[in-house]
């Protein structure tokens, strides 16, 4: 059965940026490690600890479409045409731009409900994956959301973009977790169980 | 060699506290288990799971003295005379209440380097722990921490207080924490390594 997951790297103080969108800070476990674990594309391949190599190895293989939002899209210039992960991408946005980049990979849809609907088909049997703060709070708040998996650096940062800044649900209850410890991050996989 | 640690439940997103300073959806992981974890008070025994107990047992010893705030000492009022660890208290306030109420457990003292002095000697071999937000940051921006120990409920409390709201550091790099697993709760050790 595909679920719907927010995926971030976030700072113990809940951060998963800093001020200028920079997260040097948050992604050095992707490249502290020996074990090589490649992606779809040429120019990213993960040097991880064997703990978060097996954990994201088995990750990449779970997820059939990844959803973000238009800034992250813009930010990375499309990740040059592929993703990493090598799926389909939903857009959330109500801008899309003119020139419809790289069709074969990026879809543009307007709403977050029907990008849900849309990432799920394109999914099929795996996960949907969400890399964005703000996709990923409107999923939460629209009860579409049914897992967090938190990669936990071991960093406070102070300042910087909060992931969940701005949830219109006060509690969002969550199971325990499952825990994968690796090096210079701390994997937490959560089911969401109930909101109030 | 006593170490200072500020220890907190914290949620997923990095509340201490709910807006009136309610803290019932972060404490529950020490009533929902069958073991029994004795305090030096008569109204306050924990029921952990077995995890949370032994980790609990283990802390409680080590713990020489606490430091915490004024606005702590007052909500809870003094707790009563003695704090459920049995140990000397440090209450960090620049208005000591004239009465000086239980002065065997409670000494006042005005800045938090200097608490942290009194609350090592009173502490002797063992560890100074800080049960506070507010002086936990202080500590942290006077390069006075050594650890920060989270109990990290798996919630989203969405508002409320913060742990690390007013950093004056940016980026305070720590260690990979020791991980313990409980029932509603993972417990999370991890060092002060580097502040910038």
């Amino acid at each position: 059965m595909s679920k719907v997951i927010a995926n971030m790297s976030m700072s113990l103080d809940g951060f998963i940026a800093d001020p200028d969108d920079g997260i040097d800070q948050l992604f050095g476990w992707m490249g502290n490690g020996d074990v090589e674990v490649p992606t779809a594309v040429d120019w990213a391949t993960f040097r991880m600890s064997p703990a978060s190599a097996a954990y994201m190895r088995e990750a990449m293989a779970g997820v059939g479409a990844l959803m973000t939002g238009r800034h992250l899209f813009d930010i990375t210039h499309g990740w040059g045409g592929t993703h990493p992960l090598g799926v389909p991408v939903v857009v959330v946005t109500h801008e899309p731009p003119a020139d419809r980049p790289h069709a074969d990979t990026f879809t543009f849809v307007g709403g977050v409900k029907e990008a849900v609907e849309r990432a799920k088909q394109l999914a099929g049997e795996k996960d949907v994956v969400i890399a964005s703060s703000k996709i990923a709070q409107q999923c939460l708040d629209a009860g579409l959301l049914d897992a967090i998996s938190v990669d936990l650096v071991p960093v406070l940062l102070g300042e910087g973009v909060r992931w969940f800044e701005n949830l219109s649900r006060t509690s969002v209850r969550l199971g325990n977790p499952t825990v994968i410890e690796g090096n210079g991050v701390t994997h937490l996989a959560y089911s969401v169980t109930g909101t109030s």
